[in-house]
């Protein structure tokens, strides 16, 4: 396999149901039927699953950017274009759309690029997932969160949900929102720990770039490492994840942005990560 | 077996150590010693367990509201009919005691119905318990909350408190209040997550039955679908849990509330469901 | 073996590389090199893995107390004692450190003292895991405590903390520190729920003195099952973890502690622990 291609596979990517841009090492998706509120269509939760799945082989990105055009983030699955459909397939047909949903989250987690949501306006039901299986989260003022699939007749446990929620903002918190589908307020959302910061309405995707770019400029092997392991040891107990951790780390120790971080301290410089 | 015994097998319920009123698909549980605070008792016990597992059968019950009379909620196990018998009993009729208490806990995490608690003044020992393991809480101003355990020279893991209080509020939080037994006011709790919402002293079960009352709205068959994943995805990994729910998502878009659901979004109605 | 060895091993322990007090039943570990703010060195480490161990079983000392003497609490791995010589060891080397450190935490989860950190001034990279892995944490205003890994070319996952920093704070504000290594302020931390107190600054170790006496007066056998069953819960399910603590409490029901309870209530008087 040619070097390239193993360094850089999404380099010239130009995404059908999306908008793709890198630059300085972080790759922003933009989800973008402003005038729909950029609603997801089986066309691109299938191309966002294989965008995420192909991150996995591209060096050249660092971290990921999801944003919405025209001051929302997602309205989630579409009425007319997913719902309708829905409601009147056969068993075979629903598990293979909740698979498709579910494993978007997946490779979301399993990418090692650390992602940032940039969320204004309206972010719900998919929208809200697409944020919640995000490593971090910035909002704009005004912004406004719903897991709202009891709204539409079916449960909580969309995408991850009944996983993910209660281990971001508590149990309690979490059961609130799935069985009332009720919208979260930026600010509220920052308090219960949603969101990683709320800034002035407009301003969460240039904040959402700022928080990228820092973890850009950091240890990107490194990185991905602490990102395996907050997945890895979700569900272990607490000796196994310091023996999976006393592995993780001493691994990262042979790398040369171990020893690149000493130099430049020794040196009373800043470090210059080359992510290897 | 008769439809109706599938359908409501507590029609007529007449329990005989606690308050119980059914209306508009809310079972409401009054908790019925005021003058002692409400606490549970063997039989108190005994009972609540068996009417929350008879809650799995009934389908003309979709929420439930636990309260207390007089003002408080409940002092937890009382302290002569429960705590001076309990001194003096040998390891099987202890073991009995506490798998009873447990199963209340289990037995109200496994009915489909969500559960809201009602809090006004004290709410302590195995009445904090009720209130962890309901799903939702709403307190009264001046209510306050105690994991008292280790005041009566007992540990804090009684009835699932060291695995299911982490979770709602933290893994430092929580041991604190078990190592301290010292009461958490309604204020605090809020803010750290433990109550949905505060109210006015006085107001928790008005407020509770209109949470109870919004969810009984909803779907309620996806409703009891939500609280079983919660508790099957506590320590599940996340890649299991995304492919539990996308067979249980799927389960629920062949039901008639989520086609109910899109042809009134459709008729820019508000959908009306039957929980089926 | 002599009854004594097992009641109070530690008794005259005098370690070379920290301060050790005993005082009231409560042990005080106090980080000493203030010129440096009280690094961690492999010798440091060492004993103190050591000592966590030794308190298993030593039935006397009954909390312990973590701080560090100058006004700071650690600033972790000594740059030049500790990271220059990782930065030349091979892989058996490397994971031998790593499960060093690893097994301090191991041991700190293990003992049965509830611990409590004193924090004031810097708590950064292995002093911020040794707050984390205490039971409890108090700080002083000004206090500030950094994951700071990744700002040294490494990963988050250091000694459990992509494990047990998200059980503390949420998953979503633990990634940010572990991504960013930036620093958490006192007042922050309080509100996240980190620490559990913010006292005035140089406060915090009166404090945290406070809380241990408080637990110390407590059961102490009962509260070491506390501490056990927080451990063992940590990736159970539900109904397991109600089915253990069933056991574990009615195991506490056995003890004097639990009929001293009982006894005075019924005389109106404050019971008189005696841990067993």
């Amino acid at each position: 396999m040619h070097q390239n291609a193993i360094a850089a596979p999404l380099g010239g990517f130009a995404p059908a149901h999306f908008r793709w841009d890198v630059a300085d090492g972080i790759a922003t998706v933009t989800l973008n039927r402003p005038e729909r509120k950029n609603p997801l269509t089986f066309e691109s939760y299938a191309e966002l699953r294989d965008t995420f799945h192909a991150l996995r082989h591209d060096r050249s990105i660092k971290a990921v950017v999801i944003t919405g055009a025209g001051g929302n983030f997602s309205s989630g699955g579409d009425v007319f274009e997913i719902i309708e459909p829905l409601t009147k397939m056969g068993a075979a047909d629903l598990h293979t759309f909740t698979t498709m949903t579910g494993d978007l989250v997946k490779e979301m987690r399993a990418c090692p690029q650390p992602i940032v949501s940039a969320v204004e306006g309206v972010c719900a039901g998919a929208g809200a997932i697409v944020a919640m299986a995000s490593d971090l989260r910035v909002a704009g003022a005004g912004a406004k969160v719903a897991f709202l699939f009891n709204r539409v007749g079916l449960a909580g446990c969309d995408m991850g949900a009944c996983a993910m929620l209660p281990r971001i903002i508590g149990q309690g918190r979490a059961s609130e929102l799935l069985y009332t589908g009720r919208f979260l307020p930026a600010e509220e959302g920052e308090r219960w720990g949603f969101f990683n910061r709320v800034v002035e309405g407009g301003a969460a995707l240039d904040a959402a770039r700022e928080m990228a770019a820092g973890i850009v400029a950091g240890p990107t092997f490194a990185n991905g490492i602490t990102k395996k392991m907050l997945q890895m040891e979700w569900a272990m107990g607490i000796d196994e994840a310091i023996d999976a951790e006393a592995m993780a780390q001493a691994f990262c120790m042979t790398t040369g942005d171990f020893t690149r971080a000493f130099n430049a301290f020794a040196a009373k410089q800043k470090p210059v990560f080359e992510g290897n």
